[in-house]
């Protein structure tokens, strides 16, 4: 079976864990059994494998995201690349069109749909292969998940089934409704919307070419920015005739505010955290390096990243953006492919910034016009590239590169270094890349 | 006139602005009309300065506030240093036999003893030297500041007075009464005793050699730590038969707590904060270079620093000892009397650090048994002694000195730079000082 999981836009109302760079399905707050914390797509990638292990998991997600998905992921997952956000219509397409010319999957095949993000219990994942062995019956094109409201949501899609059955034809769709609308639409047996659904990879290609000018896949990608921004509920689900819907009944919890997410959160506590006995409804994440101490508070969620610190009311949190959105600043800390950087101070005419590299992993070959860059290796072994010139390098090793000089590090072990920049004009853009023949 | 400042103890309950180190008398959150800040002593030390240009201030404090006292007052201020933490009455002699062993004081002026830290009027001041002159007519051997009770405090001690004029004899001292009988000393004229007196100098020292065993003041500072651990007013006032009180109806505020010391604050946020329109009655503190939003919370404190953040519900956060005595972690920022240093990052075999030295200040000249270090010039001009060799130094320069070598840095402009310390055991303790002569 083939799965597509959409990774979706940056979550700006779960700042500051989640930023422009780091999405909210990149953070690590989901304990697993052996104590270590996972990620929203590491959570699913691993329900997924736990009951499906031969199933084909392509993630479709913005370039930005590569970088996280393969440091969270490595490469067993395929990534379909969307070169800008253009809705889920074309990221789907995108990545069906990916399944078909560049992995040469069988047009008969089924594939199933679904999100990165929402919080679901084990038996959303056998519900998963349930779907995709009905698209693959074929009695109806496109088959949907329709889950079982536990609330009448004005936040969600609703599905209107035909019956009451397990598996039922769609008869209508309707989009947020008011509390007392939702309400009677599940009193006539209405399920969620959740964004799942299955279909033959063929129906879709045909849909996309019906509705896209594109030859295959690459073609596609390349006039990528040219397509509208569509939602695949509006292009190709409400016109649909041959539409099932299945019933699901578990656990499902959309993880879009600090509100949802920490009601999905194992403990009240990730990180230094110390809180007294009089708190109540209380969750803090400290990401950073400093204790922090909670007292008196109630229906309080604080969040500490080092891009920021969030202390809010947890309905409140849901307001955030505008906040969020008049703080500009360079993101202070990002996964790489190749390990992460954290910065730990910045001066007018200076930046001081932390590097980790992965074993066997390294940097870009590249250089800088505006800055010159001083090294201090801290921890673990490797090799430095500085113009051609190679050298080993070891805890304690300084290593210093002018302006335009081309420079590179390899880690053997895990190699942590200090990054000192210097330079009238500091800036992520001023980077060249060249090509590395130096394995 | 003399004035004796005494400086407090750390002041845990105002974690994370004040720790081992950096008591609550050196954090800067009071605004001055020209828009910036000044702390505790600075504020008291101004005020004082104002109103009484020509008074000699002796700040008695121990040894690790030496430098933050340095570093805020300059060399305008004398000290007198205690070795250890012994009560106020071997402070208040220690400074006594200061000012009259080292300084020359004539042991018929007059001294006002007060503490740095309660937040005041000017009239306060004005207060002080009528004290001094009180003393200095020497109807009463000891002459008391009484503060007229705004409430009936528990915290407080109470001086009840014969009379009810500005002046009057004391007829007798209460420790820190429950509600109802503070209302009934209040309703019988009682004052609070705020730790404010006046006497002759050579009353304090007669006093002092009749339950002491010293010959001076450099005997007395030897054998400091063998004094018995014993209050002011237990020695001294609640023995005094002469003794006056004055009355003091201006502002006097103990700032003690997160919630009074909040409540002297001109504006409810310092540092980069955002702070949505439902928060009432919420104080923001951020001393570390990464935003705070705040929504949605009612009766808060958030206070973050180098050393951790705190988010408290501002009557719970006088509990906070408790809890602050757990976190038991290394100050990660710290004034020296050359400038200040700044944890950024902590590793098992590392530690990065952010060192800004004023300008024409340097550090001890020193060495270390169990680490290397290297230091990148961020910013500024300065000169090193690295092993008795001298170098001039500029931003982007790099200084690598092997353990055991002796090293400096002197700054000619204000001068930043980056320290990494490489070792198996990085310790504040292993630091050992030589002789500068290069200067």
């Amino acid at each position: 079976m083939n799965i597509i999981l959409l990774s979706g836009g940056s979550g700006k109302r779960l700042w500051p864990l989640s930023n422009e760079i780091r999405s909210k399905q990149f953070i690590k707050i989901f304990q697993k059994e052996d104590g270590l914390y996972e990620s929203m797509v590491q959570r699913m990638y691993r329900q997924i494998r736990r009951v499906n292990a031969d199933a084909t998991v392509t993630v479709a997600a913005s370039r930005t995201q590569v970088s996280s998905i393969r440091n969270q992921l490595g490469s067993k997952a395929l990534i379909s690349i969307e070169p800008c956000r253009r809705d889920t219509f074309p990221a789907i397409v995108l990545a069906s069109a990916y399944l078909a010319d560049v992995e040469g999957t069988d047009p008969e095949e089924s594939v199933v749909v679904c999100p990165v993000d929402p919080y679901v219990s084990e038996d959303y994942f056998g519900m998963l292969n349930q779907l995709g062995e009905l698209a693959q019956k074929g009695e109806a094109n496109l088959v949907l998940m329709g889950i079982k409201p536990t609330y009448p949501s004005e936040k969600y899609g609703y599905i209107i089934p035909e019956g009451t059955g397990e598996i039922s034809r769609v008869s209508a769709f309707r989009e947020k409704p008011d509390a007392e609308t939702a309400e009677a639409y599940i009193a006539r047996g209405a399920l969620w919307n959740g964004g799942v659904f299955a279909y033959k990879l063929n129906y879709i290609l045909q849909k996309a070419h019906s509705l896209i000018d594109f030859t295959d896949y690459h073609d596609l990608f390349a006039k990528y920015e040219t397509l509208p921004r569509i939602s695949f509920d509006c292009a190709v689900a409400e016109q649909e005739k041959q539409i099932q819907v299945m019933r699901f009944a578990g656990e499902w919890k959309d993880l879009g505010t600090w509100n949802t997410l920490t009601e999905a959160m194992e403990e009240t506590c990730i990180g230094d955290v110390r809180m007294d006995e009089t708190c109540s409804n209380v969750h803090v994440l400290n990401e950073i390096g400093i204790p922090i101490l909670a007292m008196g508070l109630k229906d309080v969620v604080i969040s500490a990243s080092p891009d920021g610190i969030l202390v809010s009311d947890k309905e409140q949190s849901s307001y955030m953006k505008p906040y969020v959105d008049s703080i500009d600043r360079q993101a202070m800390f990002a996964e790489k492919s190749w390990g992460s950087f954290r910065v730990l101070d910045v001066e007018p005419e200076s930046m001081t910034i932390k590097v980790t590299l992965n074993p066997g992993h390294r940097m870009n070959y590249h250089s800088h016009r505006n800055r010159d860059e001083v090294w201090t290796v801290i921890s673990g072994t490797g090799r430095t590239v500085v113009d051609e010139m190679e050298q080993s390098v070891h805890p304690g090793d300084v290593i210093t590169m002018q302006a335009g000089c081309r420079h590179t590090i390899i880690a053997v072990t895990e190699l942590k270094l200090i990054e000192v920049q210097l330079g009238k004009e500091i800036s992520v853009d001023d980077k060249e890349k060249f090509p590395f023949e130096f394995e």
